[in-house]
């Protein structure tokens, strides 16, 4: 029997596992899943005779160790901070690697070693980063067989609620990381370009310079722009490309409204709050008003950002009971991200029933025979309930369908990699789409930014 | 003789110089000033048979080892992160040391040991750190004394052009180091309490929320928050007062106008743009605005940041002629902090026979016998020249101050400090009036900022 070792059974897991018990018994394989609660993997295998769970502490060397050791492959489905030790296990051990996080510096750095050993360290394979460089790839890579040129890339890509479960006014529930929705943009400025010009916008901004896209069937979205979007002009092989931009997708409004916090001051994560716990929501917003205790806390806020009384931002802010002076954010020392979190985490909880839903699109534009073209590519996929969600679908799967890949040897290149070869892309994108992770593909007018350029 | 060495003879260190030469007879001093230039040092001293100069690079151990060595005492004016290594020597050697800066966590770590030796390490006794420290203890311990409770205590300084060189749109000229203007404000929120409230300012609306305040004759100014106001009510001792606010003086309306490059996210110095060296200002201005090649850069930022056409802030912009489509940025990989500024130095840099100044204004709320008062002391100091400036006397004089009075025996207590006990600012603030830096101190109505509170 070939060992599976999967560290980190979280939320993104449930069809990892679900996918590698059904394939156990024709590829023989036995699944060891450690984590340090092994509650939810328990749930997850429901007594199946090819899995195990161990309780594991990653920061136990020995430990690690001897499970890395019995291992034919490693999943790791840890936080990415943590994936390093367990890589340089891995190349001690002469053992496989697969993460659906961003490539580390550290990690990079393993490279060579991994190549020596002829082990593949495979990153990038969940959703995004994953499904969203394969199916990219694919299609640039056939543009550019074509001997065609490319002259833009953009790239959306939102974890949402399911069109049934959207039942706020902000079209948002967390369905993923909240802590993550709440720092999001953060860390520096956005970076793109489109047609040649570079473009600059700072957090604070962030939110207030969305682009739109529709999506096949499902509507109207608005996206903001991720942090670097330059980098990938270099992972694509796209070094020249004049229009590159990839960004989150939301449902149309919420940015705008988001942009309160922002304006605020609310999802600063870099200092502490003095007497947060004990503090009322009421409270928490007047921290970043103006002083005038004859004011009420709402005309201050109002005034500050000039939002009118009709304004449907106004509404989403009373939804979230924001202005509430009983319920406490119960948090000590919390950061103003923090305090935000627990507030948003009230109205924007997952309800038992609840489903989620990915979308994805990408446009390609390029010229040939010198006529410009544009390949619209979109993706929707729904969650089944609060366990089988889009997320850990799109997420879990990709994984799972890699790493047996690479254990039965029809994925070769050895090193620390991401889905960007055909040898990878081809099979895995094939494979998704019998599991309803199939992107629709429409050819569309070349649009471009420059109204001069438009043609019909 | 009792040798006294400068390390770093930059602007600031003018008066500095002139002060001890002007002493050095009757004290028997001779001056070693050192730097990595010493053009500046030698015109300062011109050819004062007291003083000698030394081109000193304080990475050189040996070399700084053997100046520190033949010195009684050491004044460091270099800049802030460059002091650790002479005050080493100096608790290796055994001398007595003097500088403008905020004390790092690293000097800090040093009391124990200039304690343990009988050494004199003073820290931020310039201007701002300095006089502000000084000026406001000496009221405050005088309001202690007479058992009265602290309730409030605001601080403003700043550096500004004199009013007869008050020549342009913005009333601001580069009087200091231009890059701490630009930066000036980020690397975290600003925190202040007002009235037992916390209040925490993003920096991308710190120029939004200004304080105004008159000072004596020389009119109405503003002010922004600095960083850290709460960490002071713990240095000066007022732990529980309710009110403590700390601000940067600018003339009225600048604030506004410089939001507008915040906004833009000009300010930003954690990235380099792309081909920044031959790009035109109306270029870097155009990466901060929405791509739309047909409508003009001016449209864009106006429609952008909500500017109408007659509004003053504009014209400020026409003033930088930041809209010039061939005045290059000339610098290789500029941050845009960096660009920012090489276009503000073209229009803010003082011309030859301008002057500057420099404001301060202490508030204090206090309560006595049941009955609240407010005290309002206030510093105007003019520049002479642009050798003399208000900047160089104001930091410069209370350093050499200081240095002489620990030579003396006249400042005594050992360890690494800043200049809050009596034994040290009565003396300096005695001397400083004899160099016209005098506070006026009036009586004022106890304003607070409650207006149910007002009285009068």
């Amino acid at each position: 029997m070939k060992y599976i070792l999967i560290i980190g059974a979280g939320k993104s897991s449930s069809f990892l596992i679900k996918y590698l018990l059904k394939k156990s018994d024709e590829e023989n394989l036995k699944l060891i899943i450690g984590d340090i609660s092994t509650d939810y993997a328990n749930k997850l295998i429901n007594n199946h005779k090819n899995a195990e769970t161990i309780v594991l502490d990653v920061f136990n060397k020995k430990q690690r160790e001897e499970n890395i050791k019995k291992a034919a492959i490693v999943i790791s489905m840890l936080p990415a901070r943590f994936h390093i030790d367990v890589a340089k296990d891995c190349i001690k051990f002469k053992k496989h690697m697969v993460t659906a996080s961003y490539i580390s510096n550290d990690m990079k750095k393993l490279d060579k070693e991994a190549k020596e050993n002829g082990l593949i360290f495979m990153n990038e394979i969940g959703l995004d980063p994953g499904i969203d460089h394969m199916s990219a790839m694919q299609i640039i890579d056939r543009i550019r067989d074509n001997n065609a040129k490319m002259l833009l890339f953009e790239s959306f890509c939102g974890g949402l609620v399911a069109p049934e479960s959207d039942t706020n006014l902000w079209n948002y529930k967390f369905t993923w990381n909240p802590r993550n929705v709440v720092l999001a943009g953060q860390g520096g400025a956005a970076m793109f370009i489109q047609e040649g010009t570079y473009k600059y916008i700072p957090y604070h901004k962030l939110f207030r310079r969305t682009e739109f896209l529709t999506i096949n069937g499902s509507g109207k979205f608005e996206a903001y722009a991720n942090r670097d979007s330059l980098k990938y002009r270099n992972v694509y092989g796209l070094d020249d490309i004049p229009t590159m931009y990839r960004g989150t997708i939301r449902k149309v409004g919420f940015s705008r409204a988001w942009n309160i916090f922002v304006q605020l001051g609310m999802t600063d994560d870099s200092y502490t709050i003095e007497n947060s716990e004990n503090m009322s929501y009421r409270d928490f917003v007047n921290l970043f008003l103006a002083y005038s205790p004859s004011d009420s806390v709402e005309l201050k806020l109002r005034s500050y950002l000039k939002i009118d009384q009709d304004d449907v931002m106004w509404e989403k802010l009373i939804e979230l009971d924001i202005f509430n002076h009983k319920k406490k954010i119960g948090i000590k020392n919390a950061t103003p991200a923090q305090a935000l979190q627990k507030i948003l985490s009230d109205s924007w909880t997952l309800k038992e029933d609840d489903k989620d839903m990915i979308v994805m699109q990408h446009l390609f534009g390029y010229e040939i025979d010198g006529e410009k073209r544009q390949i619209e590519s979109s993706l929707v996929v729904y969650g089944e309930n609060q366990t089988y969600t889009a997320m850990s679908k799109t997420v879990g799967l990709p994984v799972a369908i890699a790493a047996l890949k690479i254990l039965r040897g029809e994925i070769k290149t050895p090193g620390v990699q991401l889905p960007i070869s055909k040898e990878v892309y081809e099979p895995i994108l094939k494979e998704l789409e019998g599991y309803g992770i199939k992107f629709i593909e429409k050819k569309v007018p070349y649009l471009g930014y420059n109204p001069n350029t438009v043609v019909g």
